[in-house]
């Protein structure tokens, strides 16, 4: 790893991690309106920064939430642009009393960085700003062009940045994004995270009778919103975990067979899953496919809970007049969601029992995403990895959806490398969050290595 | 009819009306702790009522929650004896702006007097005191013994008489009840209820992961407790309204011949009871049985509401650790509440899906009940109301639950006669609540010659 700006990182460690203290130190709790100042603080501080190592148009950009952070240094003609792209806020910081150390006091312990927010996502968004840097102050540029927006609002649904996505203004041209806010499969394991689920998300209704009523008096004769939802749910998805939706499933682009077969090779072990992360009698889902097929690869649907009627403790005697269900489907490769709402829809209009009224409305949705791993961005990314891990890389994929990747893809043309250094017990949204030290090092030399392999 | 305690009744009706405007001006509502001395007030009203017109032992009878109210007169050796049932509490009065006229400030209009508590069910426990006053204050006695007990906490469950009919104190040794807490099946048409539903209130819990997770990451492999709460209670009815549960309607009697011709010939609308009444699209239920067969003589399964998980307004990515379904059935004669529950229980656990834990719990149960219609005092109740209304009485069944008529029956071995004067059209724990003024006059006189009828 003959890089100067390796060797600028590893010189300056010390300090880097000094100032992303401070950084941590910042509580920069989006949902909660009295922290309001803190998130603008926080923006704030990275603008300076940016500036500091010698980036242009260093600026806020005020969106209807908290402000995106942007900044361009665009002096590398005839190389790729490259976007980067992580998030200054945090989650909120409830149970406290579970944190061994206070949240916004950043405390290191067993190699570990306890913070809220170190590893999602401000340990991620320094490891940018001091890789970059690194390249900045060893040799005087960048091997790329790049672009900088970091967000506010991640962990509140991003509602400015998407805007501002979706009004695709010039600051955003770029030819690849680098987003920094996924993690490593295992400690150590190199990884870069190359398909997201896309998502539905909806409301059932139903409607029976015009108002509550005595289930002594009525039962019998008036229609039951709750048995009538409970007898559509059962219809959406069977007991093997298949869903019923006619439809539904035309068009999916299954993994390939290597795709498959590298999965099989990584280091999962099911029982313990169960067991650590999940605690359940059993797991769950299709026959014929594995965990890692089933939430990376597979449709699913869930209910998420079922507001309405009676709720207290005790017993009342009611059937309700109407009752709520809130339902999502994940969507994978090949699957649109527009048309998987309206499969969705037509049917759960068709199964409604008789006596019912019912309305379905569609909440949000997301597309799902898939990386090529033949992209060159995606190769220069594992020669970097491969360099500063020494292992080769592994491509997962996430059940989940990060939404920014969509946008970017959507209304941009901006395939993204997500490229990150959290660990899979990072606790993220959990009291005692941590980032492992070792990554914050590494993954400020893998960002650099790889818009050095980038600009190849 | 000769009765002069019918006379006097008559005679001193203006009277009556303005004690019972008094007693509706006390604002008794059981369930809000600030009332609680209002109820007392209204209990104590009626000790002192029962003691001026003659009455022995007229006393509060203190319970866990509110008093009460006791009082007899055993005078008559050799006659029957005759336990009289009514409340004093009322339900709460919101939505208040949909009131007319203030909830306790009583007010004639179109010949019903509007107050909350005025036919449920003060204005029966006040044509029953008035009755016992017209016998006393023209013939100087009863033509019966009468033990009277009100409760104040029918509204909120009644635990206070439950815990004191169990206990089978000598005070409520009689050979009839009778409770006046029911309704004319229409408007002039005499009515005696003679059968009731019992019940069995439950909970189902399902636990699956050991905490809440995210439905991207885990949704394939966590089990969701609100699916396999919905696919079992699929289960549990079909879309027939008929439950599923093996032997649950084992050992129903059904209604006799002539006691279904009788329904049928009773003056029911079932196109203006599903808009009136009901308000849905169309009736649900078991084909083959008419409405009234449905809520009064068949069992039924109604689910009250499913707790837990995401209730928010937009959406929660949430697999949630546990949902809870409110289920009860109601149950008719021939049927056993913990038979009931047993194959209940036994079958909900058989079907529980894969990956979760369930367990099922009895709130609380009740007795259906059937009183022979060839009973004495039923037939005595006849004749008197024949008189008072000039009209054949019609037997009904209720698909509700009166707790205490189980409760008499199983341990006072006394069968109550369920003679009241309220109309469909009451508004009883609604906004304008009313009673018919000459249901209210009509009631008094119903009720002494009901007790002049039972002495012979």
């Amino acid at each position: 790893m003959s890089s100067s700006a390796v060797a600028y990182a590893r010189a300056n460690y010390p300090r880097f991690l000094d100032e992303l203290k401070d950084l941590l130190r910042i509580p920069s709790i989006s949902t909660l309106p009295e922290h309001k100042d803190d998130c603008r603080r926080a923006a704030t501080v990275l603008v300076d920064e940016l500036k500091r190592i010698g980036f242009d148009q260093a600026r806020l950009i005020e969106t209807v939430g908290h402000p995106l952070v942007y900044a361009e240094w665009l002096k590398a003609p005839g190389k790729p642009t490259m976007l980067l792209y992580g998030h200054y806020d945090v989650q909120p910081t409830d149970p406290d009393d579970e944190w061994l150390t206070r949240p916004f006091e950043p405390a290191e312990r067993d190699g570990n960085l306890y913070a809220r927010g170190a590893a999602d996502d401000k340990g991620q968004v320094w490891a940018q700003v001091k890789a970059l840097e690194s390249l900045m102050a060893s040799g005087g540029a960048l091997p790329v062009n790049v672009r900088v927006l970091f967000e506010g609002e991640e962990e509140v649904g991003g509602e400015g940045i998407a805007n501002f996505v979706a009004s695709k203004p010039p600051e955003l041209k770029a030819n690849v994004a680098l987003v920094s806010d996924t993690e490593l499969f295992a400690p150590g394991l190199p990884t870069l995270c190359v398909g997201l689920r896309g998502m539905i998300y909806t409301e059932i209704e139903v409607r029976g009778a015009k108002t509550d009523l005595h289930s002594g008096m009525y039962g019998g004769a008036a229609p039951n919103p709750f048995v009538a939802l409970a007898q559509m749910l059962a219809k959406l998805k069977d007991e093997d975990g298949h869903i019923l939706i006619p439809g539904f499933y035309d068009g999916i682009l299954p993994p390939s067979p290597e795709e498959l077969a590298a999965w099989r090779s990584l280091p999962f072990d099911e029982e313990s899953y169960r067991l650590k992360e999940v605690g359940s009698r059993q797991l769950v889902g299709e026959s014929g496919y594995s965990v890692l097929e089933r939430t990376w690869a597979r449709p699913t649907l869930d209910v998420h809970g079922i507001p309405g009627g009676f709720t207290g403790a005790g017993a009342k005697t009611v059937i309700p007049a109407r009752a709520l269900a809130k339902v999502s489907m994940r969507l994978v490769p090949g699957m649109i969601p527009a048309k998987s709402f309206e499969l969705y829809k037509a049917y759960v209009e068709k199964i409604a029992p008789a006596g019912v009224d019912v309305e379905v409305r569609l909440i949000h949705s997301g597309d799902p995403c898939l990386i090529p791993v033949n992209n060159k961005y995606v190769q220069a990314a594992t020669r970097a990895l491969h360099e500063v891990w020494g292992k080769d890389t592994v491509f997962i994929r996430s059940g989940g959806s990060i939404p920014i990747v969509g946008d970017f893809d959507r209304y941009l043309g901006v395939p993204s490398v997500m490229m990150g250094f959290g660990l899979p017990d990072d606790n993220i949204h959990a009291p005692n969050e941590k980032f492992h030290l070792k990554n914050f090092a590494l993954g400020i030399e893998s960002i650099v290595r790889f818009m050095e392999e980038s600009a190849l």
